[in-house]
């Protein structure tokens, strides 16, 4: 199985480094950037061949170690093995 | 226009922090995960109405500011302005 993890800050948390991409897209000459948020995006393989369990390990992969699940939400993707990521 | 980009490493090119991720999932208990590739993943709220100018846009501001070309990969997907990011 493989997965694509999405990691991504809670609406209301400030993402400084969002705003830092935004003002230097500016200073370099792009107008019309209202506002960057910046994630985390990660791809997994794993051994698992069930669905389900496979959907049951990520929930807790992403809990445990992928999002600080305080300021952030996740969300993945499972697909089969032989789909290139 | 809201857009999401991804950025990744391309092919071949080692990835320390998927790989300490790795091996922490490992030694948390987690196995059966065989890779794990760490990326990059943006939204971005632009001005512009129109796909193509705003997809024109977006392909240079992956290559200028949100990817390093030589080593990564980027791929963008633009959305109307009515969906949550």
């Amino acid at each position: 199985m493989k997965a694509k993890v999405y990691v991504t800050l809670k609406e209301g948390v400030l993402d400084p480094q969002g705003k830092t991409i935004r003002h230097a897209l500016n200073n370099i000459g792009f107008q019309g950037v209202n506002e960057v948020r910046m994630g985390k995006y990660f791809e997994i393989r794993l051994d698992d061949q069930d669905q389900e369990a496979a959907s049951e390990k990520l929930k807790r992969i992403c809990h445990e170690m992928l999002s600080n699940p305080v300021i952030e939400n996740y969300r993945f993707e499972i697909l089969p093995e032989k789909v290139d990521l």
